[in-house]
């Protein structure tokens, strides 16, 4: 017992570099050094620039992560952003390229978030390990507000920190044996993660596919929804609407076909519905809305795009306990093992904010969040217009889908990002079929998107 | 464009039932019924009761979900502790079980977390998607505080939601094909989700433990020090210390060993240090403190036990640039393109929190939590002591474990909770090894912390 009386009565040091006690252990550890010899420690220095490696270990690289193709898109847009601010130090960048939120959050929510914080430090208030699952009340409020008169049951909803997570929870659930479908241009989730679990063969490059991936080619030919007479049955089909980076949504008609063509091939579908409240059109919100959907279909969706949540990480993903394995064995259950297992809930904080969204006063915090992007969305959408470009997407979504024929998505890219200063996304970024577009997101202050149109005109006129 | 017009000028209602316009909806999902023919919604309405099956899809099960055994350990407790009240609906039912956080979170840090979270709710202080690796005052703050002197940099820290999630992306980060050792017993996260990844074979039910697995025993026999002239080569060994749920903390000396021993065997040491606070014998608190430690190791982390942060949700992984796979690439490259592809970072507001705990008075809060929790741990201690019982852990970790020679984990555990309906922890939960132990976790209030001890003192008199 005495080392933890001394330890209490002499607690350590509180300035934060001395936490560990450094002196001491400094002089352990050059004690330990001449354990091993005295050169050990300064290889380890050594070896810090590459070219010289001292030591490597003998457990093989995952291959899967060296099918990849370069690193993900936005990491690698937002090095670019970076490589052209070192050009231009003095220019103005505007990023309308990754879609990330630009609006504070409605006060509404960060109070009960603020609040929640509060009350973790008193006795009432604390709480530790929540429901992996996410609290009773917020899943409860999830149904109600999304899925009121679906059949999708406070149960059946998995609160999660946000859409990427719960996709790649997806895949870990799926394991490396299953075969997958993806829209053509798509998340480029979906695929990496599809990549890193094994489920795919090498990346190809003159079609700039991966094997064993059916790509659902989606253009304005096909109304941005693919052809299901040409589609090979898979295992699983990932399918987002309203579409990320298209911005187009499909039809109640088009889901019923799909969810029919799900069905005929005993396909599950991983649908991403991360947009939903964006749409303004008479068009479904939820998968759920298909009769028969619970059969086939697992929803995700986040309130990331709603309420601003994109760095405060919560989603949710709904797996309705009437999809069922091949063997009959229910979906839900293995997925709540993965969720017990490899995650631990969201945090409890964000949840309290996820609380206060779905309250009617949070709800329409949230409406006026996504009016004010869909009139975003209208002002990039009119002036490309106005410059004689085919536009799609944008009336059900944050994103417009600028059309350059026959041009390269990275050299339009480019040159936006060279002559106006203005980030963008390259369609081909989201797959081959995304090739001689560019998504333009919505997500900014008004001023930036208004000052990155007048460049557009300047550029294009 | 019209859409957009009409959709803002006649917002959506606000309230909750109505967001996504139920009754518009239903009749247009009545007329979908009709299309695929009435019958297809009440069988989906059927088959929620499993003896009826409707239908089922053609995707096989993950094989490797039927090799996991039971639930997992603690919502399997928690079942238990569940059906115990219901049949004790009066009894006042104790948790010395789950490690859960019971202490309010020092005010300093909830401080922090609603100012964040007030700040989200302002332009200045806005902001969205952070960086996936974490934010770079925490990063930076991390690697000074706990491993200033050890050579770890700010851009080998990868802040995370919490060392279990972290845990399954090395697994998805190393994949199917590697061989794997743990402590026996160890902390059921590991094994899970090896098998969850399918690097193991099946459970055998003879021995209780999963082919292709290297049980590292850990006995009072051994000091809970595997002997490693008796483990096979495996490429990722698993090792938590101060351990969960043995207690013990391995010394400077037996870490050089296992060093040393990963070296030899080329393999990747994944190390555990969630509870190096609890520390008080001149004992090593992070691997890196052990020479050459960066060549072979990773160590995952978490404010969980700290700062109970429980509920919360922020840890860290340390994935040093110097740790090489065979073929000489960085294993933090891999790790960095998980946590781009398959994570978006911890919550802003937690990481908020996060930098208040490495603030000089947040590093004093802790010690005074961590403090608190030893001064239960010696109470629980003194009790079984005195009861006669060999008692081991405890000194540097907040659990003690029990020795009950020659009687089963679980019947001991069913024991404890019938008789004082105080929940425990089956050392066989965690393996093997663990077998005719039980974990008693000190985190509770100090109140039911002395009843509990009581009602052990009544028991056992």
């Amino acid at each position: 017992m005495h080392s933890i009386h001394q330890n209490l009565s002499t607690p350590l040091s509180s300035s934060a570099s001395s936490l560990l006690g450094q002196n001491k252990f400094i002089d352990i550890r050059t004690q330990s050094v001449s354990v091993q010899g005295k050169n050990s420690e300064i290889v380890v220095k050594c070896i810090a620039s590459p070219e010289k490696i001292a030591y490597k270990t003998q457990v093989s690289r995952n291959e899967n992560f060296a099918k990849l193709q370069a690193g993900y898109l936005f990491p690698e847009i937002a090095r670019r952003r970076g490589a052209h601010m070192l050009m231009y130090p003095d220019a103005q960048v505007i990023s309308l390229g990754i879609g990330d939120t630009t609006e504070p959050i409605p006060e509404v929510i960060t109070a009960a978030m603020a609040e929640r914080s509060h009350a973790l430090s008193t006795v009432k208030g604390y709480s530790g390990y929540g429901a992996e699952q996410g609290e009773k009340p917020l899943r409860a409020a999830v149904a109600s507000t999304f899925y009121s008169d679906l059949g999708i049951e406070e149960d059946d909803i998995f609160v999660s920190d946000g859409a990427k997570s719960d996709i790649s929870r997806l895949q870990v659930l799926f394991g490396s044996k299953v075969t997958m479908a993806v829209q053509d241009p798509s998340y480029p989730a979906y695929v990496d993660s599809s990549v890193i679990l094994g489920q795919t063969g090498q990346f190809q490059k003159d079609v700039e596919k991966y094997g064993k991936i059916e790509y659902m080619k989606c253009t304005p030919e096909n109304d941005f929804f693919p052809d299901l007479s040409a589609v090979s049955r898979t295992d699983i089909i990932f399918f987002c609407s309203p579409n990320n980076p298209t911005g187009s949504a499909a039809s109640r008609e088009q889901l019923i076909r799909l969810v029919q063509f799900a069905k005929d091939n005993g396909s599950i579908l991983v649908y991403d519905s991360a947009y939903a409240m964006y749409v303004s059109e008479n068009k479904p919100r939820s998968i759920f809305e298909i009769p028969g959907a619970k059969e086939v279909a697992i929803e995700v969706s986040s309130f990331s795009k709603y309420a601003g949540f994109t760095g405060v990480r919560l989603g949710w993903t709904v797996v309705p306990k009437e999809l069922l394995y091949s063997d009959g064995f229910p979906v839900a259950k293995d997925f709540n093992r993965i969720v017990c297992t490899a995650f631990n809930g969201a945090s409890n904080i964000a949840q309290a904010g996820g609380l206060a969204c779905l309250s009617p006063e949070g709800i329409k915090a949230m409406q006026d969040v996504v009016g004010f992007y869909k009139e975003n969305t209208r002002i990039i959408m009119d002036t490309f217009h106005s410059l004689g470009f085919k536009v799609y997407g944008g009336i059900n979504a944050p994103y417009v889908w600028v059309h350059f024929p026959g041009q390269s998505s990275w050299e339009v890219f480019s040159e936006i990002l060279e002559k106006t200063h203005v980030v963008t996304t390259p369609g081909s970024g989201f797959g081959p079929g995304g090739e001689g577009f560019i998504r333009v997101s919505a997500f900014g202050n008004r001023n930036n998107v208004l000052e990155a149109c007048r460049r557009f005109k300047q550029l294009y006129k």
